[in-house]
């Protein structure tokens, strides 16, 4: 057996918690019911006796609930495959300390990696719910985690932290439920989408949606490769880096050969392909192979309808932060356009205006909305924020 | 009959130019041969004794040859449905004024309206080229245009104007042929696409490459409406519109009854659809009532291909630049994220350290890159452009 780093987390389970107690639906907040529903999630450290030492970690339109660890020995080997996808945040000395915390990190509802989605089978039915599945809102998300946190029995959360659509989770934690989190982590988000992104998430559908694959969204079984999807999460790499970024990567360079086995045979035909092509097109073809194009479609319409003003403020940021408890502290990234600091700054005035406790990180780099994730060009933004991270939450008691 | 506004070029005819001497075939700057072609093009006001009063006028991506007057009473009267694409600019008084000059708009090739396009017939086979089509260049288009110009016996141009890809064309003409525009206007354009724009480009024509009924580029006299196009006018449009100036004219609202009855069956599924939904996909359908996607798919790949620094300065544009003769006014729009102000002051800088003769505009807008067409959102910019015409083509003798 393998040895993990000694500051990881080592080899981890996905669990799962299925709402069992009747009535096993619940209300959603675009109307209809659902359920059962279950959420795949993970925990890392352990939960103090006082249950007093818990930290949420929310994540992205395509994460999943495997932040931190590895699943196999093979994991800890080879190239890490299949690490988690926060693992240098999450761990023992990391910046969240797996030594004093409990870290749970929850699959959303609506996506497919393990918790109920459109890919999920309707107990009511035997077959996959596809487009019969209802609408769900960030809110509803949230409001599912928070009967994950009832049964471990945990009334207030050290922090509630995420990025993108995990920093929307993380305010409406703060807004849904004011006492239980005493602190939030929200980087490179919104309190709504503003009309460019809406635009380019409808892109996004529009491109599976016209996919004769997709078939209405009855696809399950068929092994089909939907290239909607792959043409939905080009427009997304676009929008998570920036124009600068892009430039430094690839410029005008033409496509390497090795890249060019992933082009497309229309790309193919017109030699000279840009590597940026090549990019997008495996970008495009891995995330078919891990993705489910209806989950695509109700998350982004969740991040579309996400609208922290009008739901809490009756069209004002500034009413809707007065419910704010949590302390919180903002981070974006000055090349995000996607999520630009103009953005979170005006949460931040609004917070301001309401005498909140409010703190306000923008990290300079050239790697737009993806800056927050792990890569190794990101390490020095990732440094940065592991230690606002820890600054932070060292005086959250 | 109705009686044409009297700074109104009045109704006028599209006519057709084929190469007909032999060999009726060009060679073309990627390889292969494309022949006999045919280029449609509108001409107004008069061309003097000297042939001294030429202008040359080139349209955009999705433009054709009809830029100034009238097809028929009809479109005087109602409201103006065919009036040329820049009919504000051309007529007689206006900014490129016909009672001095004598324009000429070509269709470029590889575009679907008249001149030889992968919808055109082979005669070779008796059917539409589609993806048979060679691949045409910007350069290409305007060798075509120099044989229009020299049937003409025309061996000076006064001016050569456009935008966006009419940019570039003015640019290829004062590099490819520098004894010939006596000037160029260059307007919201660049020397050569960043690796974004060519992102972009890249979604747009995998939508349509992955639209079924695109069928490999067959499909014409099928009927169908390639939705894969529309969804590339999507992302077209986005790019288009600058973030605030999509914010100022959609923001959150929601779709307006009248709209939402553009939005596809999946978009209705989902109860309050944004507008800025439901005006993308109105964007989309219209152009796919009016625009062939195999040519999208050519003058895209055109326009990523575009390198003035690599075609004419070995990879520096300010030896590209040393050829430039004409004098040059360059203008960009401050929102303009597509072709931003930067681009254009790339070439201003390499044009000013080789001693040229050039003007720059920056005019101020939130309309992004479509601030250069007509709408009435855009009347304020395009009065300080035509204004600025006027200035610079007085001068130009």
């Amino acid at each position: 057996m393998e040895k993990p780093p000694s500051d990881s987390v080592g080899i981890v389970k996905v669990q799962y918690f299925t709402f069992a107690d009747p009535p096993n639906e619940m209300a959603l907040e675009k109307g209809g019911k659902l359920g059962p529903i279950t959420i795949a999630y993970e925990t890392y450290g352990n939960l103090n006796k006082e249950k007093s030492n818990a930290i949420m970690v929310c994540h992205a339109l395509s994460g999943s609930a495997h932040a931190a660890g590895y699943y196999t020995d093979e994991d800890i080997k080879g190239p890490k495959k299949n690490t988690g996808w926060w693992d240098l945040m999450i761990g023992p000395g990391k910046p969240i300390d797996t030594n004093k915390y409990f870290i749970i990190c929850p699959n959303i509802i609506g996506s497919c990696y393990g918790s109920t989605g459109p890919a999920s089978k309707n107990p009511a039915t035997g077959k996959e719910y596809g487009m019969s599945f209802p609408e769900v809102t960030i809110p509803d998300m949230v409001k599912a985690q928070k009967i994950l946190l009832d049964s471990f029995g945990i009334d207030r959360l050290v922090s509630v932290i995420g990025g993108s659509m995990g920093g929307m989770q993380a305010l409406e934690w703060a807004l849904q439920f004011p006492d239980i989190p005493k602190s939030i982590i929200f980087i490179a988000a919104s309190a709504a989408l503003s009309a460019q992104e809406i635009a380019l998430d409808a892109v996004g559908r529009n491109a599976i949606k016209i996919d004769p694959d997709w078939n209405g969204g009855s696809y399950y079984g068929t092994g089909k490769q939907l290239q909607g999807l792959a043409v939905a999460r080009m427009v997304g790499h676009i929008s998570y880096l920036s124009e600068e970024g892009m430039e430094k990567k690839f410029g005008r360079r033409a496509e390497d050969p090795a890249m060019a086995a992933a082009m497309s045979d229309f790309e193919k035909k017109f030699e000279n392909g840009f590597a940026v092509e090549g990019y997008l097109a495996h970008q495009g073809k891995k995330f078919v192979d891990r993705f489910d194009a209806n989950a695509y479609l109700y998350i982004t319409k969740a991040m579309d309808y996400f609208d922290v003003d009008n739901k809490y403020g009756g069209g004002s940021l500034n009413k809707a932060m007065k419910r704010i408890k949590a302390e919180v502290m903002m981070v974006s990234f000055t090349s995000d356009w996607l999520f630009s600091p103009a953005q979170a700054k005006e949460i931040v005035q609004a917070l301001t205006l309401n005498n909140k406790d409010v703190s306000y990180i923008e990290i300079k780099s050239i790697h737009g909305h993806d800056a927050f994730l792990l890569e190794k060009k990101t390490i020095a933004e990732n440094k940065i924020l592991g230690q606002a991270f820890k600054n932070f939450l060292i005086h959250i008691k």
